[in-house]
């Protein structure tokens, strides 16, 4: 068994015009033996927001803290703390922070796909 | 994209030797397309565990609330909310709620294992 905090996990910085305000981390992955889906933790500070994009692997996505808006299915769907979030694989989307805290969710990635 | 939250989402109550003051529900799994992992929340209310067990698959854990300590290694190791707990497969492992408020935890398996 592994336990770690992921507040004490070094960050990756995002700043570009395709993702603006993040940082993120993998918190389960190969490293860790972990062989059959990835976990990522990311921060998104206010007006901050993920790509929008499609690839052909799932997200399953729950939100830590915080609240925003998903674009899915050609809509925003806003959501808060304790959200669960499925998006199949090809299917375009995107997360915003439309709240005035940091919003922090959890993403998990089959193990196919680049872990960051 | 499917958005919910667990809060919403009918637990089944588990209360008995193994297993004390636990809610739990599927908030991703086959029903709703994800073929690779399934995501479940707990609730363990203070005093309460989960069963002490092994099996052929792997969890992968996120602290969203609360604090509690998880067996794994051959001794109980502390957490807190923002924790991530990985368990490879094969190994003991049990999780109880040491602190005084609900312990919440979202609890990630492969598609292969029983969802609940």
């Amino acid at each position: 068994m592994q336990v770690k905090n992921y507040s004490e996990i070094e960050k990756t910085h995002f700043d570009n015009e395709a993702m603006k305000g993040i940082e993120a981390c993998v918190v389960i992955g190969k490293k860790d033996g972990a062989e059959n889906f990835c976990m990522r933790v990311f921060e998104v500070e206010p007006g901050g927001h993920t790509p929008k994009h499609a690839h052909d692997w799932e997200h399953e996505i729950f939100v830590h803290s915080g609240e925003g808006e998903a674009y899915g299915n050609g809509v925003w769907n806003p959501f808060k703390a304790g959200a669960a979030l499925f998006v199949p694989a090809n299917e375009e989307h995107q997360i915003r922070n439309s709240g005035s805290q940091l919003l922090t969710f959890v993403c998990l990635i089959p193990s196919k796909a680049p872990e960051l």
